[in-house]
């Protein structure tokens, strides 16, 4: 452990994050069970709610079950074209089964509960993510989880109190992909109270990730008259959120956390 | 970035994890903003949905304002004992007023929205942990975040659509903790499919847990006969839990997630 407190302070850890993209392209080569127990092990020295470890993770490696996952994230090809596909769930069944043999009442089929186990679930998923790339795997971060969880609920067999929160398709890479654009720290950071955005901000904030040939190719082809109306109009539409919503609200209240 | 696929891979970055605790007691010594800032830019690296970075870090630094936060923590001592507390929220205001300025028509007031943008929250704090912690600082996660967030919402003046997701208190240790223990890595994976726990599965994956010294007294001390019992009857107690998920849900609708 270095204690350091100024500029410029780069550590390995720093020098792996800073240097991270998203692969979407494996090499059909296995990614060893002892490796993958070893990340998920040292993962699981996250903090967690009450040291509960309100989380699990199905993992996938039989072809036949990653082409039942395939249709609940729309097709996208990491599902089958990974060596390992990780779902992670939000759980509070496993502790609701240990106060059941403990003489204990749970009282876990709540909301807050719900967010208590996602969260936990999420800052594990994102310690193997930083440990998984460290050790030169290639992950991908499939947002899809939460668009038809309740066919993963079917195809996984998750039982009450057990809600998947996020997948990864993990494996060697088979690509180098360029870094992604991020915008400015100022953009993120408010000091003391949220300073509400401006017109002039959103432009400042805004305007390199519109000028990207990119992004000025992908308004064009979509026919569009800014990047924003991409999002609005086709990737993440008003309709679909709402639609979808409904549904993670019907598959939360299925699986019990809205009793 | 080193490719590996074996028993026994100790890179630096999993030597830093597999040491880490939470720390509650920090030096009176200030973390330099440069420092902080720098570490929130390399968290930004983390994967984000369609690259929207959907979040906002709001610093406090100031007394007045740690004093204010503390009581929404419970009176928890490290939100006024260490020198930066963060309060990460899940933010769709930036990205609301980028479409308002860009013609275009956000549909991001409602629960999947919620959901994806808690996620981006969630996957960046745990990458600014891990990097925090690498640097030599102590972190501590306060839960209470979501159990009184209407409170956090108006000293913060959180605007629709922002909402806090997680706080980190951050500071340069003054304790050496010792690591807490965890479940076995057995207890959270399952192969292929849910396989659900047995009462011998809870008696093999909780007993050491149970037996802990620290656990003992715990359970003596609170004049109770089981550990689980101190979690269902002392600790999340569903009359807690139950009346919180309400304020959870009062405060996502004030906050515009629930249109």
């Amino acid at each position: 452990m270095q204690k350091v407190n100024h500029l410029s302070l780069i550590t390995n850890m720093m020098q792996s994050i800073l240097k991270r993209a998203t692969v979407r392209k494996y090499k059909q080569e296995d990614v060893a069970p002892e490796l993958l127990n070893e990340l998920l092990s040292a993962a699981m020295r996250t903090q967690t709610m009450g040291n509960l470890q309100l989380y699990s993770v199905v993992v996938t490696r039989d072809e036949k079950m990653k082409q039942r996952l395939a249709p609940a994230h729309f097709g996208q090809p990491m599902v089958t074209g990974a060596p390992v596909v990780l779902t992670i769930c939000a759980d509070f069944r496993r502790t609701t089964r240990w106060c059941e043999e403990r003489k204990a009442d749970p009282g876990y089929d709540n909301l807050l509960s719900f967010i208590n186990a996602a969260s936990d679930a999420l800052l594990f998923t994102q310690t193997f993510c930083n440990l998984a790339e460290d050790a030169g795997l290639g992950i991908c971060y499939l947002g899809t989880t939460v668009y038809q969880p309740q066919q993963l609920v079917e195809i996984l067999e998750l039982p009450k109190l057990v809600m998947p929160v996020a997948t990864l398709t993990v494996g060697w890479p088979d690509e180098t992909p360029a870094l992604s654009d991020r915008l400015p720290i100022e953009a993120i950071v408010h000091n003391e109270t949220y300073r509400d955005y401006s017109a002039d901000d959103i432009d400042r904030f805004y305007s390199p990730k519109e000028q990207l040939l990119e992004n000025k190719h992908f308004v064009e082809i979509n026919n569009k008259e800014t990047l924003a109306q991409v999002f609005t109009d086709l990737r993440y539409t008003r309709r679909d959120n709402e639609a979808l919503s409904q549904v993670l609200l019907d598959t939360l209240r299925r699986q019990g956390f809205l009793s």
